[in-house]
């Protein structure tokens, strides 16, 4: 992705460092940072510096590499980086890949790293054909760039259709608890120069009963075998208020975040994150630097699931690496 | 409603001021404030000092009064009032009100600030008999007494269930843009000692799905005859994944929030709001001063609808003063 006239990746390795854009800081500031040990790697995965299923994924199997680099036993390094997030199924595929592969420690990294961003490029050209000239696409949360190596999800589509001259829309859901959408999303949209409107997360229903919206577009942080998919919380109501409104409903990912070990939606674990997450949110302040406020009463408490099922019925199709396919469909 | 061992209602008249909870200080300030012309209650309208459709139509009542004994023209008082918010119904009525009654202006005034309290306690009578013991209840925004003179709309009828000595506990949508759900509700079940959890508006469709919700609870800003309900943007999306999910999904509001000469919700207007509300979030800092943050980029746009149309097949019964009906069955 290009920020400030240069590429970037979301996350990769230089002079023996874990490189990534700390995410926690979009859109208020871009930063690069660098972390020198398997810990500082679970904690950025952890604290969200670094989101997004498929962009956990190349983030583990860096994570093995500096283990392997470092002299920490692989073998303890992947238990605890696995142990970072439940839910994204790609975070085991980056880990188990990097125990298969050959070669170096950087290079297989890179190498997987590399097979994650062509994936997610060929996601968008198949997406695309989805995508009409004049079309109003809604998405949640961020699949993006960002959670990925590069390229993203569900905006890769999205992008692709832009560079065939398309003219789109995209309807922002803010996505909270963290708002995503609103900062991230938005954030790559402009760099993209793709028009967009963020919107609470409350007015997507009635934008589609309103005949606003003609598709949506979503990531996945796991899809069972039955093509149930837990993605960030809040995607299972846009997809029941899409098909109630006749609203095609396509989520978009890699063969990596398939796992095929898990028959349906209820074997899926969902990660409770913590309360902090809903009573404050963060931001920036009036001088633009980093703030937070708090938003309920001290005394009340809060839920804060980080994901949602929605059932492989809610969903037109899955556009992967290789095509569009039915749910329960993949291969 | 009590506070801090003091009666209160939502609003009153006192020395010939209108005096109100200022709501944009809540949770974090309980602050009373005195207005002293049409134009002040005009902005504490528009600001959202005073919402929630019963308290804006009594507020507008004693606007009206407040015209009368400080001379000023009660036509030209009611043009400006109706045209503070456009979507709540109980303006009009509040406002009319006041020209058909008879006696001097407070009187008036404070004869339907009676009334409609009294209407918000028999919605809590009849509203209780379909709460069940250890029933889990969704609500979203603030339909409690601080939306109405006092006792509430969706909130009466837990209210009266508590006091009957029922178990209940209450899943607070928190309500983007302006959490009213966070900072209101969740304040208010405070002081009346209701246990609840507040969730981000994405995650009330989960906990639906998960067995957690056994019925939905929601006020009205304006009911067409068909029994289209306009409530809080959100609502038709909660109404949508209740019935998907098989749970019960009412409304409460009181027959001064029915329009009868408006068809359906396609002729109710929706109030778009400043895209603010959206691109900044308000609350409280470490040290407990007011402070908002700016959650998007520079750059992104917002739409901001501030209320969206539930249709009428989506709702399970209208609880009212008069008891409860099936939408379009209310006289």
């Amino acid at each position: 992705m290009r920020v400030k006239g240069r590429e970037y990746r979301t996350v990769w390795m230089e002079a023996g460092r874990v490189m990534m854009i700390d995410q926690r800081l979009l859109p208020h500031r871009f930063k690069i940072i660098g972390l020198r040990s398997v810990d500082e790697v679970c904690d950025a995965i952890k604290s969200m510096a670094v989101r997004g299923a498929p962009a956990i994924g190349a983030t583990g199997c860096y994570g093995m590499a500096l283990a392997a680099l470092t002299g920490e036993k692989t073998g303890k390094a992947y238990r605890r980086l696995l142990a970072t997030r439940p839910t994204a199924y790609d975070l085991r595929d980056g880990l188990d890949y990097f125990l298969k592969a050959e070669g170096g420690p950087l290079e297989r990294a890179d190498r997987y790293a590399d097979e994650s961003s062509e994936r997610c490029r060929m996601i968008g050209v198949h997406g695309a054909r989805l995508i009409r000239d004049g079309m109003r696409v809604l998405t949640h949360c961020n699949a993006g760039a960002i959670a990925c190596v590069d390229w993203g999800t569900a905006l890769a589509p999205l992008r692709v259709a832009k560079s065939q001259g398309k003219s789109i829309h995209v309807w922002v859901d803010e996505t909270r608890p963290r708002l995503q959408g609103a900062k991230l999303t938005s954030w790559e949209l402009l760099q993209e120069g793709i028009p967009h409107t963020v919107i609470a997360d409350n007015a997507a229903g009635h934008m589609m009963a309103r005949g606003l919206v003609d598709l949506a577009i979503v990531g996945a942080d796991r899809i069972a075998a039955n093509g149930d998919v837990a993605n960030k919380i809040g995607t299972y109501e846009k997809a029941v208020l899409a098909r109630e409104n006749g609203i095609p409903f396509y989520v978009a990912a890699p063969k990596t975040t398939f796992d095929p070990g898990c028959p349906s939606g209820k074997s899926i674990p969902i990660e409770e994150r913590p309360q902090e997450e809903v009573a404050f949110v963060a931001g920036s302040d009036a001088r633009g630097r980093l703030a937070k406020v708090r938003v309920m009463p001290l005394g009340s408490k809060c839920a804060n699931p980080a994901f949602d099922i929605t059932p492989a019925k809610y969903i037109t199709g899955i556009i992967t690496e290789n095509g569009v396919f039915k749910p329960g469909k993949l291969k």
